[in-house]
């Protein structure tokens, strides 16, 4: 709660347990005191049929979930002799002696499941709990990811499906767009999904710079013949608006359409600053499409490498159409590729003119049949700039590649 | 709650507040349904005095917040014509008709504070809440990011010093390292640590890949001066392993170095393929120092762009020794910089061999006193392996401007 960690355990246990179609109702962090910990596990069990508790279950002083969860619910603990042997197992094969304060982890509480630990030595705990005339599960599990994952998708999943019985119909799909707002784009969907959404489809828009994303949920006997009419709808009136699926992003799609096509691309990059080649070669593969990129910021640069004219720079200033063009063209020329991409533009925050301001960028895409420029404004901070400005670009080069299909 | 999201506010706020001394007691998340919202937000009300809630601000139908919470406090919603105003002004600098939609969005309960948004068309909101006896506050802001982020800065903090009065003496100091592990990193200062923790320091490791993060944090009388003693402990043993104090990052170091300094960096780059060009231009201000980079994947492009002779790809390989050190001094005459980077290496998953594996890189840096080559082995996924090797060589060229100091 002091904002120094990341809390990742939220989005990942929530992916895993809504795709195979459980509702979780509410994520709560609190802070390491018995009275938080133990408030909000009461409150917990008052709500939900399964509570899951992550972390707190260490050797060090302050994980203390372990005591105060078996004494919120009145079960002693008693040192279970298997677990430790396991975690005695543990530092032997690492050839390490067992530290005293270890031994707390093979602490059991009365009537618990033991969830054996593969990567680490805190043991994860499962246990029946009743709330007034209710019952249900908790599960405890260790902090550290790569002991929590295995451990939930091994055990914890196949407790919950004999505790629960199988889950409700379910079927999600997520949609990714780009060049849309969400406002536009749901008043072009937003008609002929409303029957749907009356036969239980839930709708939702997760908007980014630069793209929004369309979820599209069913929790019925037709779930998935739900999801599947209302994707048909967005395909429909947002067309190449839709660029793939998650978790596909917008750099795998280009990688994945230049290798499908046998061709290659090189960049010449001046105010995104090597941002565009970062995520082109983030991609595993890219460099089988990708020949080479120039960061070219200064205007030396353009000339050197990429052979922009003085004359061009000096007449129409870096940040041009006319400049954009000859990066494109010259890049694509020093490296044989068959597509080239060139941005030229202001990030600021200073650098703005009244005829060009903070946010023009010019955006060219140089193919065979000719070249192509845009004039774009990305007013925004210097991040966001660029994350934007590669987004256009990429979608460009996506265009292009698709319509060279049709 | 579907796990389709990260959630980074929590993380952001809680650093946000904790650093100024607010203790935050406790973090929920809940479905996109009117029970669950309101509910949450109940609860909150009969804890906490201060209570923030993000999203759900925005224009589409999934957007409920403002209504439901409106309606839990008994405040009825009115359209604010200068909230209207702004709106329009947003979509009209842009050049792009204003959406019907995004209307609700100047919808104000009754007596609620409207809090401007700098980046986007949905405001913050502001309004007192009554729960039995107490008083308290309860903030709205819109979800993305680098909308929620200016708008808490620039004016909930002040609201909230207004309305609450300063919070209790605090203070916080992160020291940032490069180079060294935490283990080590806690021997070499644990034992002079040891008497400032009795008197009520709290020391923090947070170890990421590639550095290591050192946290004191101390609530007292004596909060500032025991701080100030635990950094005093720590430069004298942890030296020019520390490179800067939070927020600033390695990228931003380099960057004020080399304008202080008056010197300017080009960058060759194969493996972290336009990643370090990348953290060298987040950073405002670096168009002075950093002339250009090549990212030069292919083969081909090392020859055309840096001049890396034909004989040493065919003698050493691309990821080699001698490729580096072509590479670096290549681009540093190629654009007259006073010092070039160069990387070369293996990424993976493919690519590697029994003699140079996945992981293998080799940095070059290049001055005018020579060029110094180092190898290391980064055996991680993609990302994280363009993270460390970004890192490596940022902080040689780190050690030499600190070395030219002295």
């Amino acid at each position: 709660m002091l904002g120094y960690v990341l809390n990742s355990h939220q989005q990942w246990l929530c992916r895993q347990l809504s795709d195979r179609g459980y509702l979780v109702d509410r994520q709560t962090a609190v802070n390491d005191t018995a009275e938080a910990i133990q408030a909000s596990v009461r409150e917990g069990m008052a709500r939900a049929d399964l509570i899951i508790v992550t972390g707190g279950l260490g050797p060090t002083s302050d994980d203390r979930t372990r005591d105060l969860i078996a004494e919120l619910l009145g079960r002693p603990l008693k040192s279970d002799s298997e677990v430790l042997a396991r975690i005695e197992g543990f530092f032997g094969r690492r050839k390490r002696p067992v530290p005293a304060s270890t031994r707390v982890q093979a602490l059991v509480p009365e009537g618990a499941t033991v969830l054996q630990n593969e990567h680490g030595t805190a043991p994860g705990l499962a246990m029946e709990f009743e709330s007034g005339s209710r019952s249900g599960l908790l599960v405890m599990l260790p902090g550290p990811p790569r002991e929590l994952r295995p451990m939930f998708l091994n055990q914890v999943l196949p407790l919950i499906g004999k505790r629960f019985g199988a889950a409700p119909d379910f079927c999600c799909s997520v949609l990714r767009t780009v060049g849309i707002g969400e406002s536009f784009l749901e008043e072009k969907i937003a008609g002929d999904l409303a029957p749907l959404i009356k036969r239980g489809l839930d709708v939702g828009y997760c908007a980014r710079v630069g793209e929004v994303d369309l979820r599209f949920v069913a929790r019925a006997a037709e779930a998935e013949s739900l999801v599947q009419e209302a994707e048909a709808v967005a395909r429909k009136h947002l067309r190449t608006f839709i660029y793939g699926r998650d978790p596909e992003e917008l750099n795998a799609v280009i990688v994945r359409l230049l290798t499908e096509k046998g061709k290659t691309l090189a960049l010449a990059e001046s105010c995104t600053g090597g941002y565009i080649a970062n995520r082109i070669t983030n991609v595993s593969g890219s460099s089988a499409v990708f020949l080479g990129g120039v960061v070219s910021y200064s205007n030396d640069a353009k000339r050197r490498f990429l052979g922009v004219k003085a004359e061009t720079l000096a007449k129409h200033g870096a940040v041009s159409e006319a400049v954009a063009r000859e990066m494109a063209e010259g890049v694509r020329r020093e490296t044989g590729a068959d597509f080239a991409l060139a941005v030229t533009g202001i990030a600021g925050p200073t650098g703005g003119t009244v005829e060009k301001p903070v946010g023009t960028v010019f955006i060219a895409l140089a193919a065979a049949n000719g070249t192509e420029v845009k004039q774009n404004l990305n007013q925004y901070d210097r991040e966001t700039f660029k994350f934007l400005t590669s987004q256009q670009a990429l979608d460009m080069m996506r265009k292009e590649l698709v319509a060279g299909t049709s």
